[in-house]
């Protein structure tokens, strides 16, 4: 692991590093922000997921997370979106398909095995990076992020249950077997056999018994993605027959970008600090 | 006036219009992030110059500026730096000159006098739009900015005393006829003749008797272009000398990034809010 960039921000300090992961088997990006507590004590984390197109950057540019990390002495681990690097298969016209589209799932499928396994990534390989050199605590880390990273954010609490103290997410992809953007990768990565595609759906993961003890979702109205991909009522129908807490938050005008995530964060932050510190 | 852009942020709106300028005789792009509070009476503005190579999008992605002026009812302005266009003068390679460096002068030379009048359009042109067409209270504004968009502000406010309420500034350059930044700007659009440029010297204006109620500096010391470009301490000095009140605040261990700017940026609109409200 190297750090390359090092920059104060907050009283804290903004780093990113490049490491060699062992599950996609290229060099990998990540940034991390460390608050100004973690000089004299451990603190807690959350994960951030990116969405399709990010890499680590956009979200610790953009999204005002780290004035709010700051406050409450919480570590913010900020991965890439998928593998990077010449030997990674890619599609270069396409936004939603390869690279910055990892989708976290462990791919089946030939060529993409090699590389294409965010989700034990984003599950197992970092939080053991993040733990063994970073004044974090062991074990105590939340889950959140955007889009394509809203759904990762889902299903990595779904599918572990207890690892995350809490999840939230900001316009996710709800139901990915029923949308373009799911459907394309998850074909692409796993290959033709829908059936394999519901363990990484969080409305499919639900309906098969997995739970959470809480979901935030912030949605904006005047998403242009809402109608087509995201598909929070799928989520909500189904938390509804399960009887899984969702607080879903309609919020009327909003659109996907990063003005959205950031007009919402500090909320996000203050839900997490409050199961991350109890 | 067309607006191009609106987004919905913190409860405001941030949008993006394009004009035809009279003074940059072009067509040029600015930004406005409006309040809620502006749904229901006038408010006041800032006006955010911007650095080298910037657009008016660096500091709506970047500073976090919407969320504390969501919160004091403020409206932000955010020019672009320079003229644009295919009509333009530009240096391609250079990032320090032509195109993203319009210097906040009123260029003299050929052919650069035809376009590169930024002086003019922050001061005079782009407040009479803003004020014709947003619900803004008429003369009720102050000025910030960064790096050669904190050199703007300094000047903008030392040549029009009482025309802006408060001014500060984020790393601006200080001294710009001593540094390479400025002079280079300077030679190419006002000519050889050095005595024309310290009308658009911070520095030399303070010597030469303009003053303001009080300037507020941010400067990080880990600013990698403290040393041969800014010179805060020239101003201090000029500041000292004809009592003019300086609150020049030396970060320990900050840069010259937006991530700088983000971590101070609050304060500095609660210093503006106070002038602006008074």
């Amino acid at each position: 692991m190297q750090e390359v960039e090092s920059i104060k921000e907050f009283g804290g300090f903004l780093k990113r590093y490049t490491h060699q992961s062992a599950v996609n088997n290229c060099e990998m990006v990540f940034s991390v922000y460390m608050p100004p507590q973690a000089e004299k004590s451990k603190v807690p984390s959350l994960y951030w997921l990116s969405g399709l197109t990010c890499t680590d950057d956009n979200v610790r540019t953009k999204a005002g997370m780290q004035r709010i990390a700051a406050k409450l002495g919480m570590a913010i681990i900020m991965p890439d979106t998928s593998p990077r690097g010449d030997n990674v298969v890619d599609y270069p016209n396409r936004y939603d398909l390869g690279k910055g589209a990892g989708f976290y799932v462990d791919a089946t499928e030939s060529p993409f095995y090699k590389h294409y396994n965010m989700y034990s990534y984003i599950v197992h390989e970092l939080p053991s990076i993040i733990e063994d050199n970073f004044a974090v605590i062991k074990g105590v880390k939340s889950i959140s992020g955007h889009s394509m990273g809203g759904h990762g954010a889902l299903i990595c609490a779904l599918k572990n249950k207890g690892a995350y103290k809490s999840v939230s997410a900001f316009s996710p992809i709800c139901n990915p077997t029923k949308c373009d953007w799911g459907r394309t990768c998850l074909a692409t990565y796993l290959g033709a056999d829908e059936k394999q595609w519901l363990q990484y759906d969080a409305t499919a993961l639900i309906e098969n018994g997995a739970s959470v003890n809480e979901i935030l979702i912030d949605q904006g109205t005047a998403d242009e993605f809402l109608e087509k991909q995201l598909y929070p009522q799928n989520l909500a129908d189904v938390c509804a027959k399960k009887e899984v807490t969702l607080n879903l938050r309609m919020q009327e005008g909003y659109d996907h970008s990063y003005h959205f995530i950031s007009s919402f964060i500090e909320e996000h932050l203050l839900y997490h600090s409050r199961y991350l510190e109890s």
